[in-house]
């Protein structure tokens, strides 16, 4: 793991060379009982293979033993920083996933649209599958909400989600959430807590808030979600936060330019927190390859990011989780020939279909590059990288091995 | 590693879910030269082969390369507890292993029975196996001390052990011990140091008590004790200690209650420390596990704890802990028959045969439970658990092993 302590006596070198970090989001599974093969295992997958083959292979710990990372902290994990120090909130994710910008003092949360009972429980999560479009729509009506002593910025993210920014002075961003979870369950605005003194103006400012915004969508948005009879729309808020103060990737380590090839808001939001410049894709794999290779130029670390088999496993499918890894497998062999010393394959956390939801369990890792030493491991999957030559690891180390075998780390001490 | 920081943002879910945590102290050995294999790999244990064959294995390491541990931090280490910032007197191990209370300011010590030479050399450190009924009537003498200033509580704790408590104002514990470890040494009582400046009242008392105790064992326990005929009874102390300050395990795991089926005073004084109840029971393996069945509904967390393997190992009887292990081995159906969900096997450190005593060597660790993603080791033993896929790794983790498997720490992060 990368402490401060170290990072702080290392050299970075500011070498020509490259590196591409491929994250598979939630690729760890578990076996399905009739088979007792993980997703990994069960899917036909010769290009990341052949990769396992010539490379050097390990299992990456997301955090530690028993704790199931979100996809933010895990992938802060990845890029090397401690999970624990930098834990940044959902609402700043967000709000740099839609590329809005937060000053010093300004509060971001995360605002879900959804279905609540007459009664204000909250009953569909999605607000019935809302489209962005729709959503667009419901984020302008919000937008007429008023609150004196603060400027509110509101805008969309994707399908029911969305963020919003407080502007003003003396916000402190310690507040509970107004999201129960839950189907079934209700918390109501006047619940949201400040977990500190400094907070309660905050807290206020937040209540009115989610009340107003309810009110206006309780009749303004009938008609646009699509909504079991007795339901109405109204919003969840997640994560309170403010603008994270941590070092870019960039300074960290020396590099020149990093790209960010993420279709998702949230994976763009925490590229753009670590310094990483978004390169804007369609939203196809293949739409991110095409991207990719026109860009090998341009920067000298390429964060690449396969979203859909996270959802897969969420939803506790597992075939289609198959079929996503399978899917990716085909379009490995445009990645292999790209012109890039160091390629990294591995995941952010597992997420089993079996399971359905982020899990603690370690995620296979595989590197290549000139200066690896391969060992005996000839696939990609839990069984075979778990006898990998790294062991199981930490993954806020696997920045050091992707820049070490890259040539860009000074040898150390006299 | 749960550093408290960790613990301290992390969020433990009381969920009903239940864990079953067994240590067979000493468990861990060294091959018998003749054979190349250790006692877990000469025994035959086909039922704790076949939860290795169904779980996930590895090799927990007590507290550090090299350091062998006592039992006490071994435990603890095994709890979760930094073994190093929570090292626990044997004094205080001793006082609540025989259900003493202890208040703040008060100071423990072991005092143990044994047999002097004229010359005042330790000769026999079991003081000719006293027996406990024997033990009993010695600590009877030993409540005649009078000390001024301070009130004295002496206690038989098992055999030639016993404990007393010291309380008073003003009493620090930093003292060394009167035991010289070795036969044919001595310690004499005058020379037991403070180690820091506040504890020099606490040596004068200490100081007094010994020589007062030598004193009426001297003659007092002619007759009782059965030594070798130029030998006389006295009194070593070891681990002069406060009462720990030491977060319970129940607050810090959001557990309901935790049981602790053990039979030795100083493992259930460690169990009470961090906050289990004492489940009483025979002195039999069989007779814990009559009443471990019958308190499934009482309790979340059971600790289940294997001692007579640790002793035969310190006896370098390498045949008896073979035969001690084929015993508990015997009896694993009937702990997995218990309807629990995270079932755990693990040693507290090595106590090799070979060695006579705790060594250093990491412990062979299994754990069953629906979570968990299995390896391929079929077998529970050193040479077949290194290969697991855990790996080597802390004690420390354990307990985030098992809770996370059991479902109780909730996603870290955003």
């Amino acid at each position: 793991m990368i402490s401060s302590e170290l990072a702080s006596k290392l050299k970075f070198l500011e070498e020509g060379s490259k590196i591409l970090f491929i994250v598979i989001d939630g690729v760890g599974g578990l076996p399905l009982p009739e088979t007792g093969l993980t997703e990994l295992e069960t899917a036909f997958t010769p290009n990341l293979n052949k990769m396992a083959s010539r490379g050097i292979t390990g299992m990456s710990m997301p955090i530690a033993p028993g704790i199931a990372p979100g996809s933010g902290v895990a992938h802060l994990a990845l890029f090397g920083y401690d999970p624990i120090k930098y834990a940044i909130g959902r609402g700043a994710i967000a709000a740099y996933g839609v590329n809005l910008d937060m000053e010093k003092g300004n509060v971001a949360v995360r605002v879900n649209f959804a279905g609540f009972s007459p009664e204000g429980a909250v009953m569909d999560r999605r607000a019935g599958r809302l489209s962005t479009e729709k959503n667009m729509k419901l984020c302008k009506m919000l937008r007429d909400i008023k609150i004196p002593g603060v400027d509110i910025i509101v805008e969309t993210v994707l399908d029911y989600r969305s963020v919003v920014i407080f502007k003003g002075e003396g916000l402190y961003p310690n507040l509970s959430d107004s999201d129960p979870q839950r189907v079934g369950k209700s918390i109501f605005p006047g619940e949201i807590k400040a977990l500190d003194d400094e907070s309660s103006s905050m807290k206020e400012i937040a209540i009115k808030f989610v009340n107003m915004a309810n009110e206006i969508l309780k009749e303004g948005a009938k008609g646009i979600a699509d909504l079991e009879n007795d339901q109405h729309v109204g919003i969840l808020t997640r994560g309170y936060s403010w603008r994270p103060e941590i070092p870019s990737m960039k300074d960290l380590y020396k590099l020149n330019k990093l790209g960010a090839f993420a279709t998702y808001p949230d994976y763009r939001g925490v590229a753009k927190i670590v310094g990483m410049e978004i390169a804007y894709t369609g939203d196809e794999l293949e739409e991110q390859i095409d991207v990719l290779e026109k860009s090998i130029d341009k920067y000298d670390f390429f964060f690449f990011h396969v979203k859909k088999t996270d959802s897969a496993g969420e939803d506790g499918n597992f075939h289609k989780k198959v079929h996503l890894i399978e899917e990716f497998d085909n379009l490995v062999p445009r990645l292999e020939q790209l012109d890039i010393d160091v390629k990294v394959v591995t995941g952010d956390h597992s997420t089993p279909a079996t399971f359905k939801g982020h899990s603690w369990h370690p995620v296979p890792f595989v590197l290549n590059g000139k200066w690896c030493r391969p060992d005996n491991v000839k696939g990609f999957s839990e069984s075979q990288c778990e006898k990998g030559a790294l062991g199981q690891f930490q993954a806020t180390e696997a920045m050091l091995y992707a820049l070490g075998m890259a040539g860009r780390i000074a040898k150390f001490g006299a």
